[in-house]
């Protein structure tokens, strides 16, 4: 197993993904990731490499040393794959490690994901892909000068009710789009999380699960926005809320005149999408969780019940995990791609932007 | 039977109304209505008396005789109590006529409201109220200056599953309430009718069933907006959106920090209302349609379907007709009176002024 891919294994591998083909003769090559961050979410990918066809983990990047040993046990990572945040440049020696899965604060994306570049590995990085345009736009050049792939970590993609969605919608099913709502909230309970800390997230609900609401416009109407308009309300009061929002409201326009409304919050649980053409509407509802997707389709109402098709990979983290070494595998570009992280900061600066300035903002 | 009211049927029916007496010894006195305009609204109306307890039909106001003469007779109307439009004003002399309802287009219902006012008659008068606040001032004025009640006929505040909704949010059964979505919208096919002639409607699906969704987020919220942003998409070319919109949607910020997100429009269909709480949620759709509502309370989805107890009539048409004779009758002001349908025309005039402006007006 080498970190250079040999022409055989892209082959194999191309072949693999055209024809569905269930089985190759050969094993089919397994990339390695190294997983930078070993909080919460982290806990949550490490046992998905079970459920990947061309991903295992290698490698593990925490400064608790304990934490790393006892999980490296644990998902069968060798000694060798364990660094701490001083140690981490030097898995540029590591064959073992081809992705580097940076699962840290917001505001250390920018630096993880240049450093794993500079280290000659491709880099998957959790959204919101930094705490702004510009650090987006650094982390596409660096990954462009190493010739490596950048992948933001939108597992909704790889969900099949969402990806059913994606294809109903640009099937026509509901008519012309005329109009996409994506509301999503939670409460946040904890005032002492890294997420409330501006210093650390950039931003509060909307860097955190609004940027979900956000993506559901984009890919349920396949448009970008040309404008949004956007509203803030916070209680600053709130121990919670003291450097970050917690609700925000905002509209986009789309070229074909297609509208988005989108909400998102710290204060209330709502997970939805929903979209209304001309001829009909498509709804999900929990639309993006980690599980229990459900999705109808009908006139005026959720007249049926829609099961999509079975997605690529039994979970959409696996399928996220395994589309990253598969591209990787057969040179193409990831369907989101560190352009796809970029527009979305892009479009976060002029959310913020109109909200504080209380117009409408133009993109 | 008189056109005034004596102090005995006052009582009684004060007294009817506080003891839910189902049955009075002498039969309550029965409020008449004269319905102007015989459109299709009106055909929806006239079959209600029948389900009503205080009011009935008594003349008819129309510029087609045949049909006003065909309805009279369904409907138990005497000859005498059909009147045009050059005839209207001579109402005035007609005892068994107590309240004017208004069902023409909305350019013209100041004109009659007054009209109405001056002919010393009560006055029922469809939603929108008029085509500006101004004229919205000028009804209520009229009215204040004749002694005479002024309703403005929003149903939806007669309807079981609406008024349990707003019993609910105001219970604190969703805990403290951040966020009312309402959409609300249908396909509007005919190019040729009123409502898409600015000169007569005033505006386009804002003014129609755009205002359902305004009205909604005042009623769940139970608070008055601070400020709107709005967003308008409408395609110029399409024949049906010459002079009106098609797609608005808009925001509100209320005082207590939570938010409305609104839309409305004439090119897909939706009919819902949700309330975000901390605690939980409400959700009605089909929300404000003439039949067929559900409401479903929960914590992240549609948990239970609630049943909420029976109106105060059969239907929410009766609901309304009855409740502005039995304010006559006990002298009280309307829950959804002249001052509730300038409201809507104020924040109306503002989310128009913020699309096209491209901000948030405060009001």
């Amino acid at each position: 197993m080498t970190g250079t891919i040999d022409r055989r294994s892209l082959v194999a591998g191309a072949a693999a993904l055209t024809l569905g083909a269930p089985a190759l003769a050969q094993p089919r090559r397994k990339l390695g990731y190294a997983i930078v961050g070993l909080g919460g979410y982290a806990g949550r990918i490490l046992p998905e490499f079970a459920n990947c066809s061309t991903s295992r983990v290698t490698a593990l990047v925490s400064g608790d040393r304990a934490k790393a040993t006892e999980w490296a046990r644990k998902y069968g990572v060798p000694e060798s794959g364990i660094y701490d945040y001083t140690t981490f440049d030097r898995i540029a020696d590591n064959k073992d490690v081809d992705i580097v899965y940076v699962i840290l604060p917001n505001s250390m994306h920018a630096e993880y994901t240049i450093r794993a570049a500079k280290a000659g590995k491709h880099v998957m990085c959790e959204k919101p892909m930094a705490v702004s345009a510009a650090e987006c736009e650094q982390m596409i050049a660096a990954c462009a000068r190493a010739n490596r792939k950048l992948m933001i970590g939108y597992r909704s993609r790889f969900q099949p009710h969402n990806m059913e969605a994606i294809r109903l919608a640009r099937s026509g099913a509901a008519g012309k789009i005329r109009y996409v709502r994506s509301e999503h909230g939670f409460v946040m309970r904890d005032p002492s999380v890294w997420r409330l800390d501006r210093a650390r997230s950039g931003g509060g609900s909307l860097m955190d699960i609004g940027i979900y609401a956000l993506q559901a416009a984009r890919y349920m109407t396949g448009e970008e926005p040309v404008a949004v308009s956007a509203t803030e309300s916070t209680d600053r009061r709130d121990p919670r809320f003291r450097t970050v929002e917690d609700l925000l409201a905002w509209t986009m326009e789309f070229p074909s005149g297609a509208m988005a409304g989108c909400q998102t919050m710290y204060s209330a649980s709502q997970n939805r999408i929903f979209l209304a053409g001309t001829e009909g509407r498509i709804e999900l509802e929990p639309a993006t969780g980690y599980e229990g997707q459900k999705m109808w389709t009908g006139k005026n109402g959720r007249d049926r019940e829609v099961t999509p098709p079975p997605g690529p990979r039994s979970t959409q983290f696996a399928g996220q995990l395994d589309h990253l070494s598969e591209c990787i595998l057969a040179d193409r570009e990831p369907i989101v791609s560190g352009k796809e992280g970029l527009q979305d900061l892009r479009i976060i600066e002029a959310i913020y932007r109109s909200a504080r300035e209380g117009r409408r903002v133009t993109l």
